[in-house]
């Protein structure tokens, strides 16, 4: 007979956890027999003494074993899925997925929605007019086969566990556990029963994890857990230490990935997507290159149908919002530092993001970055462009960039995009 | 404004706590504001991470304000407390509150009922005929002003945070936490409002705390602690490797405790009451010699007298078990060993102690220890017996002595009883 206290107890004294207990623990759990304050003693235990990898991958299979598979059945094409730890600016999915889809694989994204300062997928997409995020397993599969790309929300079945844990590492300061942070995102992802898996796992201001280490730390469990789990799986640490791309926002973000898809976009949106978009069609045996399809307006296509297939229309002007201000250089030089984290705060603050899971967020809010690192600058010249509904958030906006931004003599020291590729 | 996020997550990163984060967390926990699954995620990280002679007294400080205090004024002696960790045989508090009381100090003994293989003192009082454990403050203080002494169940309203706290804590893997215990055993001491305290702090398999290094650790604490509060307070480490006296029980530790007070009774029980009396009497400033006052019979007569003002009949006969099972020495030679542990859990088995808190408690049974560590024994003469209303019970009583005992060639080490004395 395995009790709460036990497993609580072994973790505490530093011990592994056995298989059975944590199949016990996480059963346990999610059928209410181990109480929320017994559970929230386990993950402090786990944040502070750990789990090896073997025991983050029973972890995570014994959450995915708390609820049903996506079965993904007779799509036709090898199905590829691919994970981001969010960061500032970050709407790669929004070209990602049609573009390898138009490369022949298919790739189902069932995301979340943003809170705090990262901003959320469902969150961007639902700023086209008509966009639904909600789809039945049965029309995720049908659009895989006529399409090849879905983005849509998590069906509720999958890895209930981690739903449930989720909200109470939330309150109980024990989210910053990477066996836990690594079995929470896994688990959802093997539910999903993709063939392959790529992790954009990112380091920086604007990411969850601040430093390099951090971050290769994380991405080292993500791969662990994919392997034991016979998943191909590819971690790509990239840089989050300032924006992805100029626009952050939803509707500006839209708008971004469209330009992109239609084979203009910022250079480094252009890059990341391409690299993500090989390695996913590296890991299915497809031999396509990806920047030609994207320069071939494939992908594009791809996405006009995605967006039709889930009652967007793709050619609809998006939001645009009432309220514009723009931040002017103080003085002339190089754009040495804009800081990831003050524009996403600054933009969340505009009304892009949510403070609760139950607020709604502003379509047309956001920032548009008018200068970036490396630019050269004038006095007096546009440097963002603050967009809200609501000119009374302005202000806390500008707080939020102060200091967030610097203007030197010289070009900033450039910082590779791409840092690592784990595999 | 702070919130329990923001304290468990200092903990957790290993920072001190502020008196204010303490005081905040305490009042919200106590008053349902913060969650039982956030104070277990804090529990945790004080267990795993510590805290400091100076947040441990803030906690315990706290403790006390989340109640009232007993007022015990006009007694017209010094008030002197006593606790012990608790230990297997321990009945040191029936004889050692009147012998207090008879050499002129005021002892209020507010004791705990039993719980795993230690008694309670409360359980075994329950033992005499009429005698009744709950007093209301008037009658504490009307008996502490006529008798000198008073043992009775704690008052509701003294400190509800460790009451609630200690029963999340049980069941959380959180209870073996050193400051989390002396803050415990403290905040219900200091609300007592005693002048001066001494603790017996138990080290061996019969005790909570299993080496004299963890014992002298928690016996630091609680020093640590009286001394922020202004407390005189000496605590004593003493060995609890091996039962205190004969009798392990709880009618069988009242007629034990008798004895000592009509001047018999082992000598490791008359010992240990004298040098616990010696230091109470010399923290209030009371030079009378409790050895003296021992033998002079007025301990007796102070004992009858407190028995007789909560009900009970001194001269009552106590219960008898139906049923006894004696125990015969396999071998002769010395009595080597003798452990606490296997006894304790023996007495408890045959009825003497309680699972759940809402068990009841079989008077009579328990363990009487015929020979005791150094004694020569005889093949096949009495070595234990056993007590117990229930036959069904002894085959699990003898399983929990199994190995329990040694018989060797020569005199075991002696060990001596009074480890040290920390002031």
């Amino acid at each position: 007979m395995i009790s709460a206290v036990e497993v609580i107890r072994a973790k505490r004294d530093r011990q592994r956890l056995s298989d059975a207990q944590i199949d016990w623990v996480i059963d346990a759990y999610t059928h209410g027999v181990v109480a929320d304050e017994q559970m929230s003693a386990l993950a402090m235990a786990i944040l502070l003494n750990g789990m090896d990898r073997a025991e983050t991958a029973r972890w995570t299979r014994a959450m995915i074993a708390s609820g049903e598979r996506l079965s993904l059945t007779d799509i036709g094409r090898p199905l590829v899925d691919k994970h981001s730890t969010g960061g500032v600016g970050d709407k790669i999915t929004l070209p990602l997925a049609p573009l390898v889809a138009a490369c022949g694989a298919a790739v189902p994204q069932l995301s979340g929605r943003g809170l705090g300062h990262t901003g959320g997928t469902l969150d961007k997409l639902e700023s086209i007019p008509g966009w639904r995020a909600q789809l039945s397993t049965a029309e995720i599969v049908a659009q895989l086969r006529d399409v090849g790309a879905v983005i849509c929300a998590t069906t509720e079945g999958l890895a209930p566990a981690d739903r449930k844990l989720y909200a109470l590492r939330d309150v109980t300061g024990t989210v910053e556990s990477v066996p836990l942070i690594a079995s929470s995102i896994m688990s959802k992802k093997l539910a999903e029963g993709a063939d392959a898996l790529v992790l954009d796992v990112k380091a920086g201001s604007g990411a969850f994890m601040k430093t390099v280490d951090a971050a290769r730390e994380l991405a080292d469990a993500l791969v662990g857990i994919g392997r034991e789990h016979g998943l191909a799986t590819t971690a790509v640490l990239t840089d989050m230490s300032r924006p992805l791309g100029r626009a952050v926002g939803n509707a500006v973000e839209v708008a971004e990935s469209v330009e992109v898809l239609k084979g203009g976009g910022p250079a480094d949106i252009v890059e990341l997507t391409v690299v993500l978009a090989r390695e996913m069609l590296r890991l299915v045996g497809i031999t396509v290159d990806p920047a030609e399809v994207l320069a071939s307006g494939r992908a594009h296509e791809t996405w006009c149908r995605m967006i039709a297939a889930q009652g967007g229309d793709p050619d609809a002007a998006l939001p645009v919002a009432v309220h514009t201000h723009v931040v002017e250089a103080p003085e002339s030089g190089t754009l040495a530092e804009l800081d990831a984290y003050a524009v996403g705060l600054a933009a969340w603050r505009l009304g892009a993001g949510r403070s609760r899971k139950e607020d709604p967020v502003r379509h047309a809010a956001g920032v548009i970055c008018l200068a970036r690192p490396g630019d050269a600058v004038e006095r007096g010249r546009p440097l963002l462009e603050l967009r809200t509904d609501d000119a009374d958030l302005i202000p806390a906006a500008l707080d939020a960039l102060a200091g967030g931004y610097r203007i030197g003599d010289a070009a900033p020291p450039t910082t590779p995009l791409i840092i690592d590729t784990l595999r």
